[in-house]
């Protein structure tokens, strides 16, 4: 197939790009780089050192003698979207062109327009450029299981029968956001719900949970192939920000009392996630939606989980919660739908939580101790306006 | 109260500044004159003639002695919108400040991003602004009927209480957009209902119904307080447009087999129900949803009443529906909520359908015939792109 990757320089994109193309599909990738502009933003950047993207695709196609063809541009910009789709012609559009982050999102008034308007015009453009040039295509769009919040009933994959009053309906599934950022995302998937009925496109919506890992079989060829890892308090995932406090020595910094459950994914079942979204397409018209994780725990038991794992002595450190979120809220997860199409899951192991450790042993003296406690408070209206 | 009536200008927002100042409450308005340059934009207009809104200021202070004090901007900007609530200090915001038609929203991807993205920032902004000003002011919002779609259960006010596998929630009453304006405002509403647990704000959602009438008791003093009647096939609602076109002996033009249930709202009551939201707050950190409508009738109903009403020949017309929508389903409102404050219902009359026959007489000359029927079809994604 030929399926593009949009923001396939980020966290995900890129592993993704690389793992399908590992299986025989020919893929273009698309990116602004606004994540690593965002680091610039921020003063902070990837534990591991990342290539740039022409350097990535040299070394994967020396590596493998496969051409990723990149298209350097902004989604937001619809000159650009539709000019790709219209030159590659893919069948699969895969979407993780978006500011990714929760707390980015929160840093102030600024960044809550940015992120909203960016993901939702990106989005949009998508849908159109799509519709206008062949409806055929299938759009795989990376959602979030942050979308749902914390409902007191199971989170089904994307709909919910309802019975009330005797009467009964098939609805989108209530979605409840808990910062500006997953809020985008629940505009999004609204957006694309519609855009399928009203152009008959063929749609999948991923909800993903938090991803952690930074290594798959084809990263791992070569250094110059490594994709990012997040450590800072802005962009780094629990798991492996946890892993990485650990093992620098640092304590591991749990919100509040650790009682909220979070959703998790290992990075090689991402890319298989993704890569089974895309050979098995939704039919024309449909609005298909897949919980895109594997488990869920609570943060303290992930803290717990990496502080055994770590052979010396760790400590973890509860801060006040800068979020809005209710701790120790029920949480059960309905995920079988990529089940289903033949994801076999890796769980959260020891091994993984322990080769985590050895990245960062290779790479800690790249950490900047001053961005690993949050700095700001989600529930300060000013933030950084001031 | 003091309170700021932002797109005070409009069809809506017009009437309510006049009512709540009549009303004894301390008024200024906010508008951008968007509503204006769309007329520019689509070479249409006011059926009936409306001033300049320094005219209009004029009128009222000539008729009543009361001074409602303007402010000329966009709330997409920050700084004005800031600066204009910290100026005016008031005790509610009301916020009409939004492109306000789906159709506008569906000629092609310009006016979907335009819409998204000024109603979001919009939106945003004001609810930064009354978070950074002072968390105590109550925001009163106007959403849309249009938000829950045509769900085959009963539409509660917001929220929905669940049960599913056994286990119970109250939640986000879950919504399906028909198009890109109606889906803006349900962004909207997933972002008030998020910053009120963020920073404890006071914030009532008016899920509005479809408007019809142009008369209040205020703009019926003076000509010069004239509220806006479109007459278009983008701008028009519903009865209005009805009336116009049998009073001007066009054809009622029906979209498909008219089965699609409409929720209705009289103009004297809207600017009633804008009143008893401010006048009745919600508390601190409370979201509090009213469903603005006193009842509802498929299209095909209301244009045989205004047929029925109009003393001579009436054609109904049925057009292929350029809509994304399915006629013909079960809609059943709960809308309560105001009614408890207060309000009583004025419902279709004949006698109101009338009135709009005598302001269509009195204005003919100025309705252009080709702006009457749908331009575009809303399942074409080009639209006017090219």
């Amino acid at each position: 197939m030929k399926i593009i990757v949009l923001g396939g320089d980020g966290y995900l994109g890129w592993p993704t790009a690389l793992h399908l193309s590992a299986c025989g599909h020919d893929i273009a990738v698309a990116d602004n780089f606004a994540r690593r502009r965002a680091d610039l933003e921020l003063g902070t950047g990837s534990l591991v050192p990342i290539e740039e993207l022409p350097t990535r695709l040299t070394a994967w196609r020396e590596r493998t003698g496969e051409a990723i063809i990149p298209y350097v541009g902004d989604v937001v910009d619809y000159d650009f979207t539709r000019r790709i789709i219209a030159d590659f012609r893919p069948d699969a559009v895969v979407h993780f062109a978006e500011q990714c982050s929760a707390p980015y999102s929160m840093i102030d008034r600024k960044h809550a327009v940015c992120t909203q308007t960016n993901n939702l015009v990106g989005t949009l453009n998508v849908l159109y450029a799509i519709a206008q040039v062949n409806p055929d295509i299938h759009l795989v769009k990376l959602g979030s299981m942050g979308e749902y919040g914390w409902p007191n009933i199971d989170v089904e994959e994307g709909w919910l029968e309802v019975e009330h009053k005797g009467r009964r309906d098939r609805v989108l599934f209530p979605k409840q956001g808990f910062d500006f950022y997953h809020l985008s995302k629940i505009y999004d998937s609204h957006n694309i719900e519609f855009a399928r009925r009203c152009w008959n496109l063929r749609t999948t919506d991923l909800n993903q949970g938090i991803v952690y890992g930074q290594q798959t079989a084809q990263t791992a060829l070569d250094d110059r192939l490594a994709t990012r890892f997040g450590y800072c308090a802005v962009f780094g995932t629990v798991v492996n920000r946890f892993a990485m406090q650990a093992a620098i020595g640092h304590p591991i910094t749990v919100y509040g009392d650790g009682g909220q459950n979070r959703p998790l994914i290992n990075l090689r079942d991402t890319v298989r996630c993704i890569q089974l979204a895309c050979e098995n397409p939704a039919a024309p018209g449909e609005y298909r939606v897949f919980n895109q994780m594997t488990e869920s725990m609570p943060v303290i038991h992930i803290a717990d989980t990496v502080a055994r794992c770590w052979p010396g002595d760790a400590v973890i450190e509860r801060l006040d919660n800068p979020r809005v979120e209710t701790e120790n809220r029920y949480y059960n997860v309905v995920h079988a739908g990529l089940e289903k199409l033949g994801l076999e899951a890796h769980l959260l192991s020891d091994e993984l939580i322990c080769s985590l450790f050895d990245i960062t042993k290779r790479y800690a003296h790249r950490v900047r101790p001053e961005l690993l406690r949050p700095a700001f408070n989600w529930h300060e209206p000013v933030g950084r306006d001031r």
